[in-house]
């Protein structure tokens, strides 16, 4: 297991990244809060550079690396891959991105825009994983992974940070989505020393449960394949690292069906007027669908990310 | 014709409704200005109370009126229904508001959700009017119209007061859209002021161009009706007061085809990451279709609202 990151390593993080990144703005809505019963304060990650919070992770990761680095890469196909394509670009330095060749148009063109070099292979995690090794041998790049690193915990970490720092008022509760655990741990991390009364708890859908699994016989869990969740950002299982810190820190994991996650996604749309992925959706679900409490409570939320595809909106399929 | 406000009216009507209003955030883009050749800074007023710029003058012009008032009335289809009735809420007024039979379900809505009474009529102007003056006869309200009125074109004003205020530089132009020319007018006048040398453009679409016909004839110019476009906020022609602003003080009116207003309403969605009605989409459209020439300058966009029907998205049809 890699080690997790210090606090002073999360701090040390945004000092780093602070010059490349957007410090996001807070949201709320007296229309949510009168709906919920809690004060909601919501850290809009859509907004971010690259449109998710990846950016920090990857941004940190990437400029934490020695200076005789030559290139880096990474295998992903959604957030981190454009956010590891535009923190590369900040050193000037190429990215080597190892997509599955059913990646979306989309997220590709995100990669290209950066000036990130796709290799595409087939759609299974081995495969991935055997074209990053690959690419890594052959280009001599620094493997950036999505979320088992202690630089990108700490980058997404830095969220937290923010939100704690920039609320109205102290925070009781932080919700979090959980998928490979990188953010859920970073802001575990964060709250324990900056918010250490503050309960986290991690959100994942019904359909893709390993961290809830993980969390109740505190035993690593597989995902189940294939999963069938609309929340695309958090399909992937934990590390062991992650999940270590989330057995110790997480309040609880609590998960959500689908029918509450797309009523969620599309509330944020109606009420804050921003676009949010499905994945954003995953602690207002939990709210809405009554799996927290959070009657009277302050209530911090970091909305992940803004990448969706408007041509196929969960609503109108 | 009624008087335009002063820029004192302006700058009062800013102190006055400050409380009750979001200072509403700017919003840049680096792919969009690679895109356009511009610096473009985008006032968000789709992020206002009520979901756009009308909470600014009906805010004004309801707390402006006289202590005696005993309720306000208007006739509207759309945001400025909103906004009279979220004005009336903040000074424990009853409002009661004309509007349509054929009026959306989600703008009724959104009039009930203020504590709004409505008042159903026939979908004609005539009709409304007629209906509006009962009102009035009948329960002693306060007339509230939606932008012939000095309080309501300066309180429209205040959004290009915070944008010139809070743009990181001077702006070489701002671009708005035009449909009865109250926030055109405002504009204009703060503009004068504020910004003297920003050359305001007002921006219609070619299926509702009463005030480009206006602006080139010197001549006040009706609507075509019926008004195909998908520009919804911007179908109401000028009235005297606005249309003698724009003629003084407009640099130009430019007009854009239902293609652009729709290509551009997704590009916002997609880089700003933020819900905007078609409305809004009218300067990033005249950009995109070269009405205007912004290569090199830097230009303040007001987007004026977020409230949009999420099932019937214009690229969906």
């Amino acid at each position: 297991m890699k080690p997790p990151p210090l606090i002073g390593d999360i701090e040390g993080a945004h000092a780093r990244i602070r010059p490349h990144i957007h410090r996001t703005p807070l949201m709320t809505s007296r229309s949510l809060d009168r709906e919920t019963g809690a004060s909601l304060v919501f850290k809009c990650e859509n907004l971010q550079k690259t449109g998710s919070f990846k950016a920090r992770g990857a941004t940190n990761a990437v400029l934490a690396l020695p200076a005789d680095t030559t290139a880096v890469a990474t295998h992903s196909s959604g957030n981190h891959a454009a956010a590891v394509a535009h923190a590369a670009a900040l050193r000037g330095l190429p990215a080597h991105v190892v997509m599955p060749e059913t990646a979306p148009a989309a997220k590709k063109a995100a990669v290209e825009t950066y000036g990130g070099t796709i290799t595409c292979c087939p759609p299974t995690l081995a495969a991935r994983e055997e074209a990053a090794a690959r690419v890594v041998a052959e280009t001599g790049a620094a493997l950036i992974p999505p979320f088992d690193d202690p630089q990108v915990v700490a980058g997404q970490g830095t969220a937290a940070i923010e939100l704690i720092a920039d609320a109205p008022h102290p925070l009781d509760m932080i919700l979090v989505p959980v998928g490979g655990g990188g953010l859920l741990a970073g802001t575990l991390l964060a709250a324990s020393a900056h918010a250490p009364r503050a309960a986290v708890i991690g959100v994942e859908p019904e359909a893709a449960d390993d961290a809830a699994r993980g969390f109740r016989s505190r035993t690593l869990q597989p995902q189940v394949v294939p999963v069938a969740t609309i929340a695309d950002g958090v399909t992937t299982a934990m590390s062991p690292m992650t999940f270590e810190v989330m057995c110790w820190l997480a309040r609880d994991i609590v998960t959500v069906s689908e029918t509450a996650i797309i009523a969620a996604m599309r509330r944020i749309w109606e009420r804050l007027k921003i676009i949010v992925e499905p994945s954003c959706a995953l602690p207002l679900a939990a709210i809405l669908e009554r799996k927290v409490d959070v009657a009277g409570l302050r209530v911090g939320i970091i909305l992940t990310g803004g990448n969706v595809d408007l041509d196929r909106l969960p609503w109108s399929r």
